[in-house]
């Protein structure tokens, strides 16, 4: 069975757990405590060098790293990343827009504001992310004023990875109202058969 | 033909022209002024509503938009992109650093000091960058210790898509002289059969 290193408020995380889950895949979840420094550990180094989570450990003790990356090479084969050349172009243009556009700019703030609640002492870094971050929102509602979801009629690993930040973003002090056809997509894909929640209940 | 939407100082274009002439592929080259507002004029935007180059017009004119994308389209079935599945993994893990990690705080130290000339007036953010750039020269130097290229004995789309800009990374300021596998990387790079400079000769 293959092992997730997770934490346990981690987007990136938690788009792994959402394939994972989709894919009816069983999986041995170990959750980091980032704040005591667990991604810092001569051991946890040795599966990422980045420090960071998620790591996905296959069978044979082979460490994954990068959710996009791991998010492809799960959902190969399956009806979440269509192998079609050009298809598959479209799915990748979405990993990539979410890594350069959009990750940063939703992490973060919703870190500073909600988990770490320093809102005040970085309230000019705050202001500059949502800045960017504003322009990702808009750049989704367009797409998704066209079709269900990112790339089309079904849900693939493209909406996967844009969903965990995006719909946290009021954590971080962005306001979802001005967007209406990605609040309907946050609810579609909320309503999968197999959706988890960030936080298992 | 495709044909390639460009400007003449881009790095993402040059990842993609870069592989173009390695694959030996016929393209036309269409460079934007991006001085002048070319990638925002109504027609561009219908390529790429991001506006930004470059964007990859396919024979029967399909837009294929960010350059990491391209590059695994066009990559598909060679050996520049293998098929392995881990293996494929090994790269795309490397794209998505590049995304991260890597790209913003290397291109735009780039054109503050060496195209814009806005070296004083962008000192903070300049510096800031590069706090975060020089992590990614670290991870670059620490695996091109161990292997010829990024993920291993061959030059593969991960070494085309991280190798723009950080051959290009002194015009931002930094200083390569630390990192001996990194630049022996470089050298290894162009002298590649095939290479092309960013500017043509």
């Amino acid at each position: 069975m293959v092992t997730l290193y997770d934490s346990r408020l981690s987007g990136n995380g938690w788009k792994l757990r959402l394939l994972l889950s989709f894919l009816n895949r069983p999986y041995t979840r170990q959750i980091l405590n980032l704040a005591e420094g667990a991604a810092g550990t001569p051991e946890f180094l040795r599966l990422n060098p980045l420090a960071r989570v998620p790591v996905l450990v296959l069978d044979d003790g082979t460490p994954l790293i990068e959710s996009n990356a791991i998010l492809m090479y799960l959902a190969q084969g399956t009806r979440w990343f269509p192998s079609e050349p050009l298809a598959a172009t479209r799915v990748t243009q979405w990993l990539f827009f979410e890594q350069y556009d959009h990750l940063k700019y939703f992490a973060r703030p919703r870190f500073l504001v909600s988990i770490a609640k320093q809102q005040e002492q970085y309230a000019d870094e705050i202001v500059y992310l949502r800045q960017i971050g504003q322009k990702a929102l808009v750049a989704l509602e367009a797409q998704l004023q066209q079709t269900p979801f990112l790339t089309g009629p079904d849900c693939t690993i493209a909406d996967i990875a844009l969903f965990p930040y995006t719909s946290m973003a009021e954590m971080g002090g962005y306001a979802l109202q001005p967007f209406p056809a990605l609040r309907e997509w946050i609810a579609r894909v909320q309503a999968l058969p197999g959706f988890v929640p960030l936080i298992p209940q």
